[in-house]
């Protein structure tokens, strides 16, 4: 049996991933769901163990963490490095007094001063990302529950903007009005239209989303139809407010494949060109890269 | 005592109002929170009934309801009437099998069918709001969970949008990231330069949005200034969707004294002029038009 080197992890708000890693390989992997905002202050180190306890063994294994666990309600506060700054890891914060059987370390985030904005957990995935390719140019769009648009020049993030498009999506079809029309199911065409709508006419957003709930009770809907035109018409208005990034850039897309998928699509049928890159071999690179610096200084 | 003539009911989604009649005039008032989404289909008398059962005599009494209760899930399905259409209300539709004590009747809304958009309540209190104005031309915008914006033109209601801008506001501000950093209070600055923002810049809503949780980050927050703030982005949005309704308009607004008046405020500074009517005055006035129906035919 293999020994674990190292333990790579992702602690995001809703989610805690982990991957016992020997060198870059993944030995195996193990989630939960002890996200940031389900674990008390002094809970962090227990979340994780009860997680990947069976890959210690008696010598200290270093566990490399990026996300959310990082902020200042966190495991320990990592501070946000502002930008513009190099798009590689800065040496993780140790996490004090932990368990003899780890030493862990958190990966700091992103700041930008003006317009204010921060990042947490993405600046790894850009950082492995960037690994194989240090001479991209371009944008890097991280979709999600607040998706990142993330300019990079000349091997620095310049600046980067959050959207809240996800969380808002989500909140829409579960707790609003809409949740009666909105159900299982897409649809393509109707995705393509409404982001069409929202991208020349952003203005018309919060029309359109009561238009849904509308068109169900004059004409009935498709649930899964609706379901494209919402994530349509907030992700068309999205895509004109980022437009200045987008607009004849070289563009990479790293999130989940559904909605990388989506942002995908929504960017082609405007004529603009966008690679897919994997969003766990970003993290896993870019927390590899981390740890290497802190091999380094300790 | 004065006995009561009629009962105005005024029945949403999440309240339930009522007010003993005599003539125009206000013998008592009583509220529940017993909306639509809190009844059951078999539920509707029995709520009614314990908020205005010490109204009641012997002689059956009126009962003229305005609101969701006419949906097809309410207590009698009040099919919409649709625009274009005079802007008075239609006969209201008989409840069958009440309780002896009471006569009640439920005021159809309104639909138009492209684009599609509903309303229930509104109709009753722009129909009041007119009946000492038969002359009035203009936009009559109604401030709420659903905001409503109406184009009335030789007494008629030609067209309406419905704005999900309340319904946002509350999502946002009680379940989104945003609830860390929006409390009480109101900053009148930080609304109206929000307002010019999104109002200019519609496209930029999702983004701003987000801001509000990270200027909180970096450099900490009054909560009420980011209250005022997050209303006012979604409001400039909003006006800036709107605007072919209002520009050069004569507007009334009729909601809630602290809604109207921050829509009054926005649409000012951008140099409109509007007159705010008092909504339980118009609610009322619609539905005694309505009670006036009921009494020709019946």
């Amino acid at each position: 049996m293999m020994n674990t080197e190292w333990i790579a992890v992702d602690w995001g708000t809703s989610h805690l991933r982990a991957w016992a890693m020997r060198g870059e390989t993944v030995l195996h992997h193990a989630r939960s769901g002890a996200g940031m905002s389900r674990v008390n202050r002094d809970g962090f180190q227990s979340a994780l163990l009860s997680l990947v306890e069976s890959w210690l063994g008696p010598a200290p294994v270093d566990v490399i963490a990026c996300g959310m666990v990082g902020a200042r309600q966190g495991w320990v506060e990592a501070p946000y490095s502002a930008v513009p700054c190099p798009a590689l890891p800065v040496c993780p914060v140790r996490v004090p007094g932990t368990d003899p059987r780890i030493r862990a370390f958190v990966v700091p985030g992103l700041k930008q001063n003006e317009p204010a904005d921060v990042m947490r957990g993405e600046e790894t995935q850009i950082a492995g990302f960037l690994s194989p390719r240090p001479h991209w140019d371009g944008v890097i769009c991280l979709p999600g529950t607040h998706t990142k648009w993330v300019q990079v020049s000349a091997g620095e993030v310049i600046s980067f903007r959050t959207f809240m498009t996800g969380e808002m999506f989500d909140l829409l079809c579960g707790q609003s009005v809409l949740k009666h029309s909105v159900g299982d199911g897409w649809d393509e065409a109707a995705f393509g239209d409404a982001v069409a709508d929202t991208l020349s006419r952003p203005e018309n957003l919060a029309a359109r989303l009561f238009g849904i709930r509308a068109a169900d009770l004059l004409r009935g809907q498709d649930t899964g139809r609706a379901r494209a035109r919402l994530s349509g018409l907030l992700l068309g208005a999205e895509l004109a407010a980022t437009r200045p990034y987008w607009l004849g850039q070289q563009i990479a897309i790293i999130g989940s494949p559904d909605l990388s998928a989506a942002y995908a699509a929504a960017l082609k049928q405007q004529g603009a060109f966008c690679e897919i890159a994997d969003a766990t071999q970003a993290t896993l690179a870019g927390l590899s890269q981390a740890r290497n610096l802190t091999r380094q200084t300790t």
